[in-house]
């Protein structure tokens, strides 16, 4: 006999976590296809030359790879999506709007609560500089987590282009990378270990402390724009950046967007190295430090390593397993392992026939339901009714047909009704609402 | 520069088919739960060892195996549910109704048409024999391909048992193997050749010509039961199967399924190996050379390799990758690669505020709407909203928003009309409909 498992750092999905995911990205689906958004799909293997070609170190490292093999495992959708794009842009043409949901791997040591494989739920315009699409990035994280069901939460923005402004006019621009890795460890080490961490990068305790103050940056969106007016004042690019965010709070506002939703954090560091202008963080106000949540920007040059056409993008990624454990945590999860509402119970096989035709009827109007398939204790089928979180039960044995009409038991509050058959659609129509 | 390349065997899909491929999976998925049963998912490795234990010398060959791991990728999604049943049942209790869609894939050589990763779309209830469950499968498939938009498809159904009863009446039921994959050929090789196989396989000729009488039955269902009955009388199995396709038959005209899309089809061989009860075949009748799209049967034991705990089951997989091919060959694929049925056109960029709100409108009427990002000369736009499929396209600059009415081109006709602002929703979904 084998044991039955899964690999190390793999996992099951079981019927009542399967639904809520299954429901987030069905949401998510719903939502990315209403902005027009096409979903797409490629192979969950690529050569291992084009996943390595964008990859960092990191990523390297943790590529699901197989020593026999010149191909591996792909460890997101973004290069995918840069290879797929550099391939069929001609045929696609521009702008290009995709969603990407699928699962990615990751090579790394399997560790408590980390996987090896995850899901992805991934959104990106090509092909197009325009700041609407930022904007639009935004516009589609909002009505994402108000379809989920979410009402307290924050999506942070920040633009790349406000801080290179600063460094720009200070003559480090060379040293962005630098900053913002020390900038990134703030809320760990605090200022003075930053400043001294500039400092090992050459950076001067003047420029460092400017940095610092700029970071510090608070309050609504005009009052952080127009302190950092001063503070990238002529220099093209933080201007740029200035003007895309006003555009941006201008926007939603116009659009009737919940504006005490998105803040400007001119404070967030990550990502600023990979994002080239707008970047997004979601976090949830019930439970912020779980992290963001929904994450993304824009970006130059997706597929500069496949081709030479220039291919500007910006899109976001909501982290699916996060946001279902942050929900699983707030108690937003149902605990019903079944996607059907009414339990037919049997007690007469000889009327199969009959309990399968009130079935078609009933689903027919909507209601999904499952008809027990053996005449077991009644007992039996309720209390299998009420582990799956079956909403109500129905049970019919010979009296019930002959007299016509059903006893509906509501397995919640256990009370129990007599419904005329002729009734019993609109009875579990208004009970299910 | 890397060539952006798919690895061979592999294929990406465009937003035209799988824009096809998700909304095959929707109905699946709503059909399946209306049923009651519930999504799982398993990882895409599995150890060697469990995916070795159920396999066919041929599915062994065709194994997509790396070899310095002593895992695997899956290549169907049911020694997964072996392996699951046999791990969680405990917890999932019985009967246990699934349903998985995931990708699954095979080592085999690449050739044409035949592809290393494809996507299986399986339901199974677990852990009952009741005759009740293997009615409701035929329902399932029979609401899958209705609810999918076929009017024509006939499910094919058969019975192991009734073979199994004439072999076990004839004294040769050992040799059952050796019947089925002689009859398997009956298409194709004819009569005589599958008599001189039979007598390779040490079947007299006596019984050879009793199986191919069996097969040849032709007839309604009830008939052809009728003459099983002097077939297979005697035999406890063979009656067993007879009186399960009687209550099979009977079930759905009383549930009400157009009983022209069933057959019994007792000439059935393949499968018959696997499964020990009813078994089904589906093809659609404008195209019955594609195949069965969708085939499944009754088997005894599941997990018999991982658990001692006997588990039964029934349950069928939709052909989705086949199915799409065949859609698109009798032209029931839409040729649009957006999801979304409006597309507002951008003027003036500075309004892009009052687009933004206009689009917000829209979609939450239900009106999928795309902004286009940027105001592109007005032909262009329309080229674009043209080529991926849109149905209509908003025109608003400066004279619209100042008469406070938009101009609504069907992308179809090429016709455009003027709309007041309060009119546009109603007219639009109008339009749409």
């Amino acid at each position: 006999m084998i044991k039955p498992r899964t690999v190390r750092g793999f996992r099951d999905y079981l019927p009542d976590t399967m639904m809520a995911r299954e429901h987030l990205m069905e949401v998510a689906r719903r939502v990315y296809r209403s902005y027009g958004f096409s979903p797409i799909d490629t192979p969950a293997l690529e050569y291992t030359e084009i996943l390595l070609g964008k990859g960092s170190d990191e990523t390297d490292k943790q590529m699901f790879q197989f020593s026999d093999r010149d191909y591996a495992m792909r460890f997101d959708l973004t290069v995918p999506l840069a290879r797929f794009a550099a391939q069929h842009i001609g045929v696609l043409g521009t702008p290009f709007k995709r969603y990407h949901i699928a699962p990615v791997w990751r090579g790394e040591r399997p560790q408590r609560g980390r996987y090896r494989e995850f899901m992805q739920c991934d959104f990106d315009t090509i092909g197009t500089d325009a700041n609407s699409s930022d904007i639009e990035t935004l516009m589609v994280i909002h009505d994402l987590f108000e379809a989920l069901g979410f009402e307290k939460f924050t999506i942070r923005v920040n633009h790349r282009q406000l801080l290179n402004g600063l460094l720009d006019k200070l003559g480090i621009l060379e040293k962005s990378t630098a900053v913002l890795r020390a900038l990134d460890k703030l809320p760990k080490i605090g200022h003075d270990k930053v400043v001294a961490e500039m400092r090992d990068a050459e950076i001067d305790e003047v420029s460092a402390q400017k940095v610092l103050q700029f970071a510090d940056l608070q309050g609504s969106p005009d009052e952080i724009l127009r302190q950092v007016e001063g503070f990238v004042a002529g220099s093209e690019r933080g201007e740029q950046g200035i003007a895309n965010l006003r555009e941006l709070f201008a926007t939603i506002k116009i659009a009737g967007l919940d504006e005490s939703r998105v803040a400007l954090d001119v404070s967030i560091a990550r990502g600023l190295d990979y994002y080239t202008g707008t970047i997004y963080e979601t976090f949830l106000d019930d439970l912020p430090n779980i992290g963001s949540v929904c994450s993304g920007g824009r970006y130059d040059n997706l597929a500069e390593l496949y081709t030479k056409e220039q291919l500007p993008g910006v899109g976001a990624s909501l982290g699916l397993d996060r946001l279902l454990a942050a929900m699983e945590e707030l108690g937003l999860l149902k605990s019903s392992s079944t996607p059907a509402q009414v339990l037919i119970t049997m007690f007469d096989a000889s009327r199969l026939g009959e309990y399968m035709a009130l079935s078609r009827r009933l689903r027919a109007a909507g209601i999904a339901t499952e008809v027990y398939p053996q005449p077991k204790k009644i007992l039996k089928q309720f209390q299998y009714a009420e582990r799956k979180g079956f909403g109500y039960a129905i049970v019919a044995g010979g009296d019930e047909f002959s007299a016509g009409e059903w006893t509906v038991k509501n397995l919640g509050s256990r009370n129990q009704e007599q419904v005329d058959d002729a009734e019993l659609i609109a009875y579990l129509q208004a009970a299910l609402k």
